[in-house]
């Protein structure tokens, strides 16, 4: 291609609106145009890499036996009734009536189509398992939409739903998607994390999550220095970290006026925030509330707290006069001693050993307290796991130290058991000749989220470096001054001409551009290979090759360029 | 492929709301199923078929210089009310508001979005043409869905949209994109036809429909049998027809009692259609009513009189009381004698002699009635093209007849000229550095639909008869009672691996099914090549093959079949 034929729509200023990195780059390579709020347009540029996602995609689902199946975008508000799911979700799904004033809306997700195809087409559990899949643009009307097409409102999706006659399928087909989903990413050239999961409102039991690491992604996870264990920190399990083996203090009521945070309270008293008993009021489940006590330097988690099912959902932290009825003082200076609250304990909350709590008094705590002598040892019951893993936690698989990395969710699969097929009697017959109930799993990527997700984790202060499978051409070929030289553009037609024949994806940029202007264009779309040939390099019979990544150029001889650049691309 | 990997979702009955053949065959075939009216899944074997369809559409396009992007299918009402048609555009626009009430419509086509992307990427008529084109579904919300993907709410359209400098440089790109739809539907196997077309509401001069001939098409379409010239009916010009010669007869007011049409009247007065004059009345533009006349055989043609501006628009015929008081008759006996309404009368019309008409009396007629002499000759202003082109008429371009066909339209090329770059003020700098607004062509094919389309004109009683070009698979290689001979297992698995290998496309019949069965399933769906294997077969080294259009079929060796179906393929 060249770029007289394919033109660059790059831009040098940063649009004001584009918070992060592939944003801003995607904008400034002319990847994407926004055309309303969380709304893009993909540029040709832009979609040669989207594409290049799908194939990758496509070619992998299939290898793994998925159907390929197309359902319109457009779904009628019946199956969403049927499924529960009209009335269950929120405003993200956008409702529409069409001319004789019928429901529907536009498809976040496919679970009551797909579930309503299966049920008239699977009759028999000889017909079973089978995994339908599709890419196609969905739409969630995000409440903030953001970030360029990292969460944007219509998007593309792969989404994928399998059918099974008992759970051992399922959990064959589930394992057979994780396996592709890594295939996938690590042939997108991409570092990337399968994590344990919280199954969420989709439902279900068993779930992963696909992330690509990057610095600036929102996701926290936690994985094993030592083993393959990774878990999205809202699910990774907290360890109990013992105190320290001291003889036990006095009990004593300290002045601690206008010290409310741990902080405050600890730099007052030169007690570490670890030594610290942070005392939490929620609403409680069935009305009241619930004190959640947690070490002060640990953060609470809010997904495991709801699970346990004591507080109410969502989490609400007790206002200012409910803490006030509950235990007579600010919040700053609450603690257990004395409070007549259902309490949960963090597992490293109940091993501390002479630590300092509020006293239920204003501007007052006390030191040297002990569980057993200064207030009940908890129980069992209430010893639980609630807060937030920290880099340096044991890993709950017993092997190495967690360590926490960001990451950017592009992939998602569930085990969703019989929530729809339930719901939505969608029933085989059995060996027996009886009727029951498939169970499902359902199986996400972000197709567009991936392509920003990459670039988020591969840029320079020049731009955009793609993995080679992501490129939208493996090769620049960059002529310097060639409208002023006959010979140079008859060597340039030949080397793109043997570069093509070789196979390689090459963009000629034969704009009538200074080369400064030509080189930073290539670097901002992120071409991995550039090749600059010259008046001055023909007389040598020589090229200037530079990859996206290396510091310096290199001469290579222009007859071994095809060779050279078929090996550097791994063609 | 293998059945037992690629399930059949084939039908023996046919749904009872399938109302044209492709559809039909479409559920039978297990290529698509209905959602809701209008909205259909395409399963794994339907789309098979839609993908290679958009292929050859993306193959072709790329070819022609176009650039291929994806716009959103959520557009904002903004740039529809720039455009002015937010307001124009009926019920077809499925119109919503998102979470924060503002307003955004289903994209039926992308005009407006396409524009508004042009107007701020394009600065420099340097930078022009360009030529963008998608491959996405569209939703317009139809009053009446039917005949299955062939008129669907939601469906998968090719659209470009070109812009340029000026018009000459239109006209090229519309000729590039007459020559790729050509190319497009060859490529495809399909018997089409460019024809004329009216450019309608949407604007703009030139135009040209692309149909699919069949039988059952919806639009009729006139061609000559001598030359290249095709136009839809509502287009096609027609010539004016001379009368005989005649000396001319009395002028004689006759009784036709209870006669009213042009049938009961000719058969009354044993006078031929083609010497009886029809007089119409229709709603006047400016109020009123006015008369139209047509030769008793000819037909009215609707577009071409609100063409004229001079009736109203839509046409609307004139209700019993407006005849009675224009004319003081019943409509039966209608006619221009004495008529004081504005008249047009068609070419053929006006050649007529010695005709006859209504007397403008209930229940009488006049014979033997002249131009010139019985009532006033028309001027040549009132002298014009009304009436559709029938089977036998000189072909306009004066080479040939016209004859005509039905066909199904599956393309449209537009020269929109400035109609929505002057609305939204999409301009670019000219060479004399003066703004200047772009000039536009559109081109649209309904990929979805093509594939209906070859089924309505490929098939038969045992099902579809795909074309090379659009065959889900190339070869069915139907095994007889395989799971008894472990022989018969390797020599099928040997010979789906040699012809897999041959670079076919074969789908293997795996099933443990009746031959009868497997065969009727093959044809219904359509497979162009079928190959049998058996038992009996191996022992003399040879294969049963059938073209699915043939009556019987063949011996040959095995070892030839590779090479032979090769052959057959066209690979």
């Amino acid at each position: 291609m060249r770029t007289s034929q394919f033109p660059l729509n790059t831009l040098k200023e940063t649009p004001s609106d584009a918070e992060i990195i592939s944003h801003k780059l995607m904008i400034r390579a002319g990847m994407i145009r926004k055309l309303a709020s969380g709304l893009y347009a993909w540029l040709p540029l832009g979609l040669r890499v989207l594409r290049k996602v799908e194939n990758v995609v496509r070619e992998e689902m299939n290898r793994a036996g998925a159907l390929e199946v197309a359902m319109p975008m457009v779904q009628p508000a019946e199956l969403w009734q049927e499924s529960g799911r009209w009335e269950q979700y929120g405003p993200e799904l956008t409702r529409l009536r069409d001319r004789h004033e019928r429901e529907f809306c536009l498809g976040p997700t496919h679970e009551e189509i797909i579930t309503d195809l299966a049920r008239n087409e699977l009759k028999s559990y000889k017909q079973l398992p089978v995994n339908y899949y599709q890419i196609q643009p969905k739409f969630r009307d995000e409440i903030r939409p953001r970030f360029g097409v990292m969460r944007a409102r219509e998007f593309i999706m792969k989404d994928a739903y399998s059918f099974h006659a008992d759970e051992e399928s399922l959990q064959l087909t589930y394992d057979a998607m994780y396996t592709a989903y890594s295939t996938i990413f690590t042939r997108l050239g991409l570092g990337f994390r399968p994590v344990l999961a919280d199954t969420g409102s989709i439902g279900g039991s068993h779930s992963h999550e696909f992330h690509v690491l990057a610095d600036s992604g929102e996701d926290a996870i936690a994985f094993s220095d030592s083993s393959d264990y990774a878990a999205n920190i809202e699910q990774a399990e907290a360890p109990a970290l013992t105190g320290p083996t001291e003889t036990e203090a006095e009990l004593t009521l300290v002045d601690t006026p206008n010290r409310h945070s741990i902080e405050e309270v600890g730099a007052f008293l030169k007690s570490a925030p670890e030594r610290i008993l942070k005392t939490l009021l929620v609403a409680g489940k069935e009305g009241g509330v619930v004190a959640l006590l947690l070490r002060g330097d640990h953060a609470l988690n809010v997904i495991k707290t709801e699970k346990l099912g004591v507080a109410a959902t969502p989490l609400r932290f007790a206002g200012e006069q409910e803490v006030r009825d509950a235990a007579g003082c600010v919040s700053g200076s609450l603690g257990p001693i004395g409070l007549k609250t259902p309490v949960l304990v963090d597992r490293s909350a109940a091993a501390l050993v002479n630590f300092v709590c509020g006293a239920n008094q204003d501007g007052k705590h006390y030191t040297g307290v002990n569980w057993g002598r200064d207030l009940p040892q908890p129980g069992a019951d209430a010893i639980v796991d609630i807060r937030n893993v920290v880099d340096g936690d044991p890993s709950p698989d017993g092997r190495g130290r967690l360590r926490i990395a960001r990451g950017i969710e592009v992939g998602h699969i569930f085990q969703l058991g019989a929530k729809y097929s339930e719901a939505m009697n969608a029933t085989v017959l059995n060996e027996q000749g009886k009727s029951q109930t498939m169970m499902m799993g359902c199986y996400g990527i972000g197709v567009s989220r991936v392509v920003a997700a990459a670039i988020e984790q591969n840029h320079d202060d020049k731009g955009i470096i793609w993995p080679g499978a992501l490129a939208p051409f493996q090769v620049a070929l960059v002529p310097i001054n060639m409208q002023a030289s006959e010979r140079l553009q008859q060597a340039t037609e030949q080397l793109y001409a043997d570069l093509t024949a070789a196979g390689l994806d090459v963009l000629l940029d034969d704009r009538k551009a200074r080369p400064g202007v030509m080189f930073a264009d290539m670097e901002l779309i992120g071409i991995p290979h550039r090749l600059v040939i010259s008046d001055k390099g023909l007389d040598e019979g020589i090229l200037e090759y530079k990859g996206r990544r290396d510091a310096d150029s290199k001469t290579i001889a222009i007859s071994e360029a095809p060779g050279f650049l078929r090996r550097a691309c791994g063609n």
